[in-house]
């Protein structure tokens, strides 16, 4: 059975006024661009140095794994829309095993978060955490650890894609997919190659940079997800005054219970979406989440909680930024950003 | 003594005709988005499955490194712009140790060829190669070997931004930058936090990825750099009938000589800067380089040649998408698209 939270925010999806911009409709910008933040440079020595052939046919050159590396930076690209209706910056920090290709186009290849909320007039920042993606990784000589991969089943039965364990299927014609799922798990394919590796050592890396990434850029509003949304936390923990509200998308664990009144002045609003209860795991990082949103409450904060279902917004996965209805969610985290004073 | 190359074909910078957008002018894009192509489904067994815990503090959950693993996509990001302007899709391949950010904002935070190009009206498709950046990588349960890590001396080396072997310092101060470099030396840490880790045992899958994305998008226009040039060279060798013009950026290496005849089709420029026959291995590649170019042009093919400084473009590295002067040549091979009847 669905527990319902208490502290709910009412949001009826059909009374929503703003008149979303369409996929067909130009995008106008400003300005774009990228650029890495944080990092810093490791020192290795007493390695051999080897002569290399980086080029089949071409010349041999010096290859030394000895010296000054850059690592555990991070990148950020961005896009600046001429018709700015949001008044902060808008950071989207994806979740484990994955990099900002999560806000980009879903795996059916329809517009995800990305394009729609700079349509919506926001200045939004998408990043790779470090060590994922564009960020690049360090080599063993600097990191212990391994990185791990995640086989086609694993998202498939973990993400509420499929109906849990065991639901997965070499072939697709047998998967046990979730009834009313909105993911598009008829690109799961394409799903599968937005992922990618990463370690479970880095999450110091992660927060220094991302701090620096708040540092430079913000004030400014944070959207972020599984893995992200406990960063996010964290983050916001160290910077309260930089972040001017979070939206959290099913966080993989939260921030530090004892650290949580420093966010008293920085509303939050909690999304879930389907079948969340009936997965052990999912109902084990909402109620993380509670505890830290409570305490956050306690120190007179504002959080608002969203259960998808219960304001008729069914069958979301946990990647329901790629979901079939993913518009109607930007658009309930519209409504909300709008009702807390932050869109002109 | 700088060598004369007699193909080179004549292109006075002073005579641009074209009004270049500025960076302050708007970027309107009829589309923009991402999607993944290629890869192949790995399998693996026989390795033991472990309970890691993902987050700290969150619960426990199974990895299983069986199964099946997506591996060898490619990640594309692409750029439409409402005013276009090229007649066929332009797509920019980076090279190695480099990601599709090579082509985005430069170290020191000015417009890169992607902005100018989408400017300049050409519906632009930037790739991360196999294993580089948002196209992930495979575990070394799929793939033999180990990726390379480049220092911070290599590239400052190798890629004439300092004067050559013993030219880097870790004192900024005393590193030996080539006389009139337009690399953004000052910004060479940012330059740094752009590289990442690459393999030496993946060309096959990053041409067989490249191949996949002709296949999707082509006829079209290839602008390669380095790596990218030997692997856009191969490509069209295959695909030769939808590789309408390819601009090389200093490729390292070329293609297959018995196969260049397949490129007489295809009008070829390749581009060389500054401080080229100085450096051994620049000089090696580019010897590699145009004994292909004459393959192709034996083979009644169309291959123009520029080497920077005998128009007048001086002091260009190896990375000239990101020196100072960009911009200019940018133009330069705008122009020659230009006549070859590319622009509309």
């Amino acid at each position: 059975m669905r527990r319902v939270i208490a502290f709910a925010l009412s949001i009826a999806v059909s009374s929503l006024a703003m008149v979303p911009a369409r996929a067909e409709d130009d995008i106008v910008l400003r300005g774009m661009g990228s650029f890495h933040i944080g990092g810093r440079i490791a020192e290795v020595s007493g390695k051999p140095v080897r002569e290399i052939q980086r080029m089949p046919g071409g010349p041999m050159s010096k290859l030394d794994p000895n010296g000054q590396f850059m690592v555990e930076q991070m990148y950020v690209q961005y896009f600046l829309p001429k018709n700015r209706k949001g008044k902060l910056p808008l950071l989207m920090w994806h979740g484990g095993g994955l990099t900002g290709v999560t806000f980009e186009s879903t795996p059916d290849g329809r517009e995800g978060w990305l394009n729609m909320f700079v349509r919506k007039g926001w200045d939004t920042y998408v990043s790779d955490a470090v060590e994922r993606g564009r960020s690049g990784f360090a080599s063993p000589d600097v990191w212990s650890g391994e990185p791990i991969f995640l086989n086609y089943q694993d998202p498939f039965e973990r993400f509420r894609i499929g109906a849990g364990e065991g639901s997965w299927n070499a072939d697709p014609s047998k998967r046990k997919v979730l009834p009313g799922d909105q993911f598009p798990v008829e690109a799961y394919d394409n799903y599968m190659k937005q992922t990618v590796p990463r370690w479970l050592s880095t999450d110091k890396a992660i927060i220094d940079s991302y701090v620096a990434l708040v540092d430079k850029i913000c004030p400014c509003v944070l959207l972020t997800h599984s893995q992200g949304g406990a960063i996010g936390f964290l983050v916001a923990e160290q910077r309260p005054d930089k972040i001017k509200a979070i939206v959290s998308i099913e966080a993989a664990t939260a921030g530090k219970i004892a650290n949580a009144p420093k966010l008293k002045d920085t509303p939050v609003l909690v999304i879930f979406g389907d079948y969340v209860d009936e997965h052990p795991r999912w109902a084990a990082y909402k109620k993380i989440d509670m505890a830290y949103g409570d305490a956050i409450k306690a120190a007179g904060g504002n959080v608002d909680w969203i259960n998808l279902p219960e304001i008729g917004i069914k069958g979301n996965s946990h990647m329901m930024m790629q979901d079939r209805n993913n518009a109607a969610i930007a658009d309930v985290i519209q409504k909300w950003l709008a009702s807390k004073g932050l869109v002109e």
